[in-house]
């Protein structure tokens, strides 16, 4: 039996599960496929921390084990590359810059398989990564960029090809997701709530990119792509984060039977895909709004099977680490086989302005305590042509009022009309910025 | 490119799916793999019906559309097995009999792939089916034989193989969901939901296989095939349906905060397997309990990703033909690369007794309205070092009395000890065998 070799870049939280699931389950492995897959070397800069946190043999190690400057691990790179048999190379550094994405790109320009969890790398600067694969046929496995252990990309991959894919909805952030669950359940305000992430390791010391949805939006960029054929940027993406979810909002949401998440949102219409990364209201008849902590979960609607939802972990060492030993695996099961993957989609699709996509939404004012408030605000939605669902109780706080209005669907253009005429009509009326968030039923 | 050949046996409900699907999709399946992919054939004794049914071209049946007699349809079988240019079989006739297995084999002996739906075939019979495969190095699909749409099959054989199934449980039978969800939420008894899933079309006119858990049994038996590489009969499965699931069930779950589901449960423990399908009462905590209607779901612990579900249909024409065709495109793309799937597990496990298994479990007791039965059964029960959880409030009727014990977790056959003892001790207090049921957290 031919040997099937990988070696690890970057050996910290994900790259060191990777290693110690492969030592642990190596013989499980080598019966996997009609190759023995066998790790062969690891370079990591921090070497002996790894060898001891993951208790990884140190001669597996380039430099047997020993700290490496970064002089001595590009070269070890360097002989990664050059080396013919290492077959398949796992990206376990990180990190969205020139370095990793040249290394990437050479990694499939020397014919090896490419394994990553780099969700920033692959939306931000991944078309030329996709297409350096597609061009030197190797395979490009990023299950793990995507909801952890939930096997998503897969999913879409593999199991929907009898089918079409017309939306997708999901919790594809586990701190935001913690953060809302402890508001939510605990009544902590956004900071209290944030503070404890960070003191139960469940955000980063700065932890921008998971509260604004840069890390969310990273995500959907590479479902949308896989899904629906489409290439968007960063920019292209509307996307708001949690920062400005409030007690009140919460409270809103339970007055409606919903809870509160940062939802990645896409969808197919009219040969369109409209996409947001936002916190919407979901209803609790919707299984996502039972998802709560860290916890990752992604809901389809396809055009021949309906309703498809998958719950799981979306991150962690292990939890990662078992996504990318199952795209080692794949490849060394069927990666010689022409690569599919890759091929242009039958039906482009063009992405389009999420403004224009109709949600119900739930639109929260803060207004003076004065008479004629409601009867401005909901005249306002009425010339827009929105029609209203409910109007909420009207919470009177010394002089000002707090309220919200639910619309049946609408665009988001339509509202932010009528928040411009209530302003025009009123300039003094509103206090502060109205909030508006979809509901997703 | 080279085209990839299809024939369908059986043109109905699930059959008509897949065809319709393929027809409706073949651009796309064109361009999901190296080769074209091609409803070449279709045999079906109705023909004339499901040309109009699922609006399919006449020419693709064989006979032009005319419906065939028995003869003329295993004839034109007889031909496709003969023709080199089909690449793959759809097995859609049903049905766990001599015909349909030695026609499953025949396929694999004539050299072509082979996808079904049929379930009950391959837990019946499957190992002379899969050892068939094997032998002459086809693929053998048959996500659409376990939940529908849902794509277990595939997560388990393609996206777990970095990890280590440690248990699975699920809800893998809608029509007894659909029951369960009318008994709790409509406050129906047995029969009245059954009447009203046979008027909606979510049971047959006969439903035993639905609601004794016999269709239910065969899919766990082959998830703990394919999961644990353990072959085991349907006599071997210890198995209880929901016939005898009365309201006070229902009761008694809210009163300890859970909901009664039909759960087909295996673990790994210890090397061996433990499995069952029998109602259990479902904690609200677990996902499976908001799993409602005739969705299906299963729930996977794994070594190192921890917890996963899925959530999707169960059942329907087109929601099983997608899973189906899906198998079709997977077939095309890889089935000519070595057959990994049925390779011997590394570990050999043993298949054992639920009854030596631990579960909590909450125990119904129906008794004469005499005082000291609390008393007499509580203490049978801590004869058998159960230790008690919870004891309900007792519910007088005329002259019988209801309550249930909640333990902790425990063997079946410790229970079934310590009932024996209360029958012993007091021969005519019980008025009916108590009911045992386990709790799933």
């Amino acid at each position: 039996m031919k040997d099937f070799n990988v070696a690890i870049l970057g050996c910290g939280t994900v790259g060191g599960g990777v290693a110690k699931i492969m030592l642990e389950m190596s013989e499980q492995l080598s019966g996997s496929s009609t190759r023995r897959i066998h790790l062969s070397k690891i370079v990591e800069l921090s070497a002996s921390e790894a060898v001891e946190r993951f208790e990884i043999p140190a001669h597996i190690f380039c430099g047997g084990g020993k700290d490496l400057s970064k002089e001595e691990a590009n070269r070890y790179i360097e002989e990664i590359l050059q080396d013919k048999n290492i077959d398949l190379v796992v990206e376990t550094i990180g990190g969205s810059n020139d370095f990793v994405e040249n290394l990437a790109i050479s990694v499939c320009h020397a014919g090896k398989h490419l394994v990553t969890a780099n969700k920033a790398l692959l939306a931000e600067r991944g078309v030329s990564i996709f297409e350096a694969a597609k061009i030197n046929k190797v395979s490009l496995g990023y299950e793990a960029a995507v909801c952890g252990a939930i096997p998503v990309i897969k999913t879409i991959k593999e199991s929907f090809t009898g089918d079409q894919i017309e939306s997708i909805s999901g919790i594809l952030n586990g701190t935001s997701n913690y953060i809302l669950t402890m508001m939510q359940h605990e009544g902590m305000d956004f900071h209290e709530a944030l503070k404890l992430a960070q003191e139960n390791g469940y955000a980063e010391a700065d932890p921008t990119l998971d509260i604004d949805g840069g890390d969310a939006a990273h995500k959907l960029i590479l479902l949308i792509r896989l899904a629906f054929g489409v290439n968007i940027t960063m920019e292209e993406l509307a996307r708001m984060g949690i920062q400005n979810i409030k007690k009140e909002d919460i409270e809103f949401a339970s007055e409606i039977n919903a809870k509160i998440k940062l939802i990645c949102f896409a969808q197919k219409l009219d040969g369109k895909i409209y996409a947001t990364v936002c916190p919407m209201m979901v209803k609790n008849s919707n299984f996502l709004a039972e998802v709560s902590g860290a916890t990752n979960a992604v809901r389809f609607l396809n055009k021949y099977s309906g309703r498809h939802i998958l719950i799981g972990a979306g991150a962690g060492s292990l939890e990662t680490a078992s996504s990318i030993v199952a795209d080692i695996v794949f490849a060394a099961r069927y990666a010689d086989r022409a690569l599919h993957e890759e091929k242009e989609k039958v039906a482009k699709l063009q992405f389009t302005d999420a403004r224009h996509f109709k949600f119900p939404y739930i639109i929260t004012f803060e207004t003076e305590d004065i008479p004629g408030i409601t009867g401005l605000t909901t005249t306002c939605i009425g010339k827009q042509k929105i029609n209203i669902d409910t109007v909420s109780h009207n919470r009177h706080e010394k002089d000002r009022a707090i309220f919200s209005i639910v619309t049946m669907p609408c665009t988001l253009r339509q509202v932010e009309d009528a928040i411009l005429e209530v302003k025009e009509k009123n300039p003094s009326v509103l206090l502060s910025e109205p909030k508006v968030i979809p509901i997703l039923y």
